[in-house]
């Protein structure tokens, strides 16, 4: 099965999402980068692309020149796809593009900066006929999928409370949003959409509850706060009630000291919880009543992980696999799809239906807040 | 310093906090348990006083006849104070005719099982001059007080976000209402009073945020639950606001399936988070910054700890202490001021206002509950 | 039942072990301490008292004085016991004067200082049909039985391996042997007996081998070593052969920094390996092939638990329990035995015949390191 | 700079380590894979080609063909190096030929099956001028590489004892030998060399000791044992002097159950215990005398790694890398040195002398242990 051949739009030098979504890619196995328009201006997108090591004669200075030029290429050689990976306000011109040029795409999260773009996008979408993926990374890990697994095969019983935290550190201090790169976009309300910490990871959190219970978030009552001088919000909590009866929690905040990237969540049904952490995310732990509390570990070897979940897996147990390989297992699946050879009973990567469902999360979310934290059906 | 002398109310055959009030006491050493009236029939607590070695002419058919038979005794041998380990809508009689006839009283968590009785303890307490102390055990961990002090120091900044959750999984069968002397009594609301998981151990959870942030809950929106066929709480989570600024959640549950007694906080101020878990109470996770995350562990030769934390401690690092040592320190604290040598900085059980507070945060849950999860001032 | 009236010798002002035993026996519920000869001189010894709240008329001047006149109280007054808390080379001569007085025996850890007197010791036991316990304290832990039990039941098949370490740090500093009791006896071969650390800790851990795996260390091939300018080992490990024909590992020192009190064992058999960690006693890993991890906790309403494992606990599962309750466990066993009402299926406390088996340990390790760390049979 | 033109010499169809070195080498980044001879078959070299993506003119029937047909290539097209990744007995003949055929050499560990064919390979290293690496993969990570930098740096003092282990579990039956293609030849002495778990995962173990200390293991006195019916070890410990004077105890072992890959080090100095997982290798904790423990995190972004340590991690803290990232470390550092551009401070990858030293010890615990478990120099 050849690789599929993609064209990368934004991940030039000093950014720090388009390496992972590069190096996930050489990782899936699956994936050849040939192109890219690496940056908003010609020169830096040359300077990134020779550094990456891309062919300069595809190396293009505007997304816009890479989708005209390569469709000039003889079919088995120009791009199949475009990773798109610049910020969420740069997602949407983009992405309709490429797909109304016939290509397929794979776009970091979140969709888009606003719900319209993010319709706009799934238009697009239907109208071509290509195909969206969009890397809600969290969901590539192993145990996620089976976690969902186990939910949803029934024999826990039906989902009674979910916590869910995502919590980091790095926007704790006020001087945190000079000269940071990453920081300024993504707490620019003009660049990355009216939220900020929900938006950011919110919606990561929002995804791996909806991912792991096979539910929806069906109504939400959130409180949205910022530390002094800031316009988005920074840290948020919220009840929620999901769609099958269930109740949750969930913290989102950029500014919780000692936090690195701390999403955890624990899902407890009928006759059993389960709790995973991101963090350390070859074990998941499975609470029973009267029983002994079992680790379930990853490892491509354990026969007790479903067929699926092994198969993500390039390593065998205690060979710790990471982010990298969550990333790489989101290309890999999206990959597999666009070859026609995808067959997997978890879904590998967020659909569309996912991803809009967590715009209307952050929406409902901001709407709550606005309101004085009420309740707001998604 | 001679130990006090005390007489039990409950805590017969069969219950199980009374077993525990009475080694706590043992540990704590400056306690001495002469007399009781373990039951509401004589019988039973002749029996139950034989069983725990008590002299059987100090072995009452009530606590009526125990107060006023033991007011005939000399002074130096008559009862000085009640522990009272009735079911909740038994705390008020005893206990108001204990504090009227002189007696000092400690008292099982919750107060009361209603807002008016929990005032009408007060306020017998405060006409008669007696002390009360409610046995809020949590608080009586070494490391719990080490928070305390930590965020009082005032070098952690403010309180920006609090997690708390006591989770248990005792009631998380239909079957368990059945057949249980624990559950029957605690899942009546006649009994009980209104509140289930909440007035159980969400008051717990709530006592815990006020005693480690120094601060009140100010306002709340709970959403309480029950499985089919229940008539009180016994799952629930709430958004909640601080005295100071900062948020929280709060999650109480008996139906959360693995969970013995997960009580567990974290703490997020302005320059370090900090982590404690019931559990594993002998240590405590302090993160900040860009700095390693710091273990602090407990044990009395702990030089870093305060002089307050090392003396409220039997055993050396390494040498792990428990529940039944936490409860012991609200004891030996009680017994202390009683015989007026108490100093300690960090107070050593909870007081009357933290109680009362205790019960506000209650009634506001539920109030909140009722109108669909709102917002309501405690 | 009534309580075992014991008498206490040594655990005066300054002394730690002392103020642990009676704790534990308190806990326990079924001893009661009514005299003690609590130092070498009586002025320490009556202060002490009165401390402790013994009875000044039955706080003796020394050892022989409290056994010659507790032997004229009335026999249900006097003592029945005593608990020998002595620096290990004061352990024979009042254990043998009290077994040739009729006296059950409790007696701190190691037996004695040198092989002979412990030998001197079990015989006065023989001779008068005395009984002794001596306080192996981590056997005393609810899952140090269950472990035992666990591999005694045969399902986990023959024990393979086994590491077992106990590290403390506390003589770490070449400054530590100064201003510090506790360190001035332990680290004097006078007092001590020959060995430092491996007599110390070492005997705890070989203690803790035996007890689990039910064999016997049956030769070893043991390097102790020392700081500068000591003359008994702070240090030491040793590979061993186990009667059954499995091995180990063990390492025993005071040197380690960082380490409090870190007992630790893994026991590998056929089936499934077993681990456990003092300073978290509440829990205990069991890996198995293919299968998940199990977590088996502590609690004494854990179904999944044996029998004589719950009945040695005061709490249900998720309210901790400590050192001082498993120090209680062997008071509580040996108060049983002594009324004629102990049947259980594990054992309460180490006997003589374990104890004698530590003391060898301790004697080939020596032995083996003084030749440069060749095998020597037990 | 250009990437590493490299080819593999093994790794075809069901081979697990091939597969991890392509891997590893892509997330590199710096390695490009031309060329393959992937087995001893012609045809099952050119099916795994095939798979793997290799260009069909350049898959190779035998590492010979290979060696000498690439250099007919022009010099930009040609093999620079060669990854060997045969089973160990197979090492020396195409790293002796590749070595003198003008290629660099990257080897899975150990270097050789024999301490002859390992002097082998060095000398024909020596003559030709070429380099080679051999992949103790457990140094890359990045933790590992603090903590060598900590100990090197002086302030932890002097190394007093080190605990390594390194255990397994898939060998734990009998029957695991059967239909086993990993297990096939890993315990056949005529491939393996006269070692098993001692070879395969001990020195790895004996490699991480030496890294992080910066010492050598000087003597030792090793028991090696094996199940009824084998013929080199499954299973052994070890008792270790360092060149420093410090002492140490090594067990590895194939035959642990529910141990999956579970190397972990604890360095103890002067002044600080050290202690790593690699079942969890993004945290590391620092336990200090009189001072919380301190958990060291991985991430890029940490301000208190040491600058060598960020550069070779690819996310931020909280973003976990594993097994491949460190593998891609070792690939990394030897293809930057191949092309000149290396200079980190710490040592990027095992030395010929590191694994020399490596091969020593594995012959001197085999002399050991076949001596009845007593003292060998090395």
């Amino acid at each position: 099965m050849k690789p599929v051949r993609y064209g990368m739009i934004g991940g030039g030098q000093g950014a720090f999402i388009g390496g992972i979504h590069r190096t996930a890619a050489a990782i899936a196995g699956n994936w050849q980068l040939v192109a890219g328009a690496f940056s908003s201006t010609p020169e830096k997108s040359k300077a990134s692309g020779a550094e990456i090591g891309v062919d300069p004669a595809r190396t293009y200075g505007s997304w816009a020149e890479m989708i005209a030029r390569e469709a000039e290429l003889p079919a088995d050689v120009r791009i199949e796809a475009v990773s798109i990976v610049t910020p969420n306000h740069m997602h949407a011109p983009p992405a309709i593009a490429a797909l109304e040029a016939g290509l397929d795409v794979i776009i970091d999260k979140p969709l888009a900066n606003t719900m319209d773009n993010a319709r706009a996008i799934a238009e697009a979408a239907l109208r071509s006929g290509r195909r969206i993926a969009v890397t809600h990374t969290y969901t590539g890990y192993p145990l996620v999928k089976q976690a969902r697994e186990l939910v949803a095969g029934g024999q826990f019983g039906k989902v009674r409370r979910v916590m869910v935290k995502y919590t980091q550190d790095w926007l704790s201090r006020a001087s945190d949003l000079e000269n940071n790169k990453q920081a300024a976009w993504r707490v620019d309300p003009n660049q990355s959409g009216d939220a900020g910490a929900f938006g950011d990871i919110g919606t990561h959190a929002a995804n791996l509850v909806e991912f792991i219970t096979g539910e929806r978030i069906a109504s939400i009552c959130a409180e949205l706060t910022m530390l002094p001088g800031r316009h988005i919000d920074d840290d948020g909590s919220a009840l929620f009630r999901l769609s099958g009866g269930g109740k949750g929690t969930l913290v989102a905040s950029q500014v919780l000291v000692g936090d690195a990237n701390d999403l955890a969540i624990s899902v407890y049904c009928d006759e059993a919880g389960l709790h995973w952490r991101q963090e350390q995310p070859n074990s998941m732990t499975i609470g029973r009543r009267d029983k002994p509390t079992e680790i379930w570990n990853a490892g491509a070897n354990r026969a007790y992980l479903a067929t699926d979940v092994r198969a993500v897996q390039r390593t065998p147990g205690g060979h710790p696999e990471g982010y990298l390989e969550a990333f790489a297992n989101i290309y890999r699946a999206f990959g597999e799809e666009l070859r026609g050879g995808a067959s997997a009973h978890t879904p590998g990567y967020a659909t569309m239906d996912d991803t809009l469902s967590g715009m209307r999360f952050l929406a409902a979310s901001l709407e709550s807040s606005r309101q004085g934290a009420v309740w707001v059906d998604l």
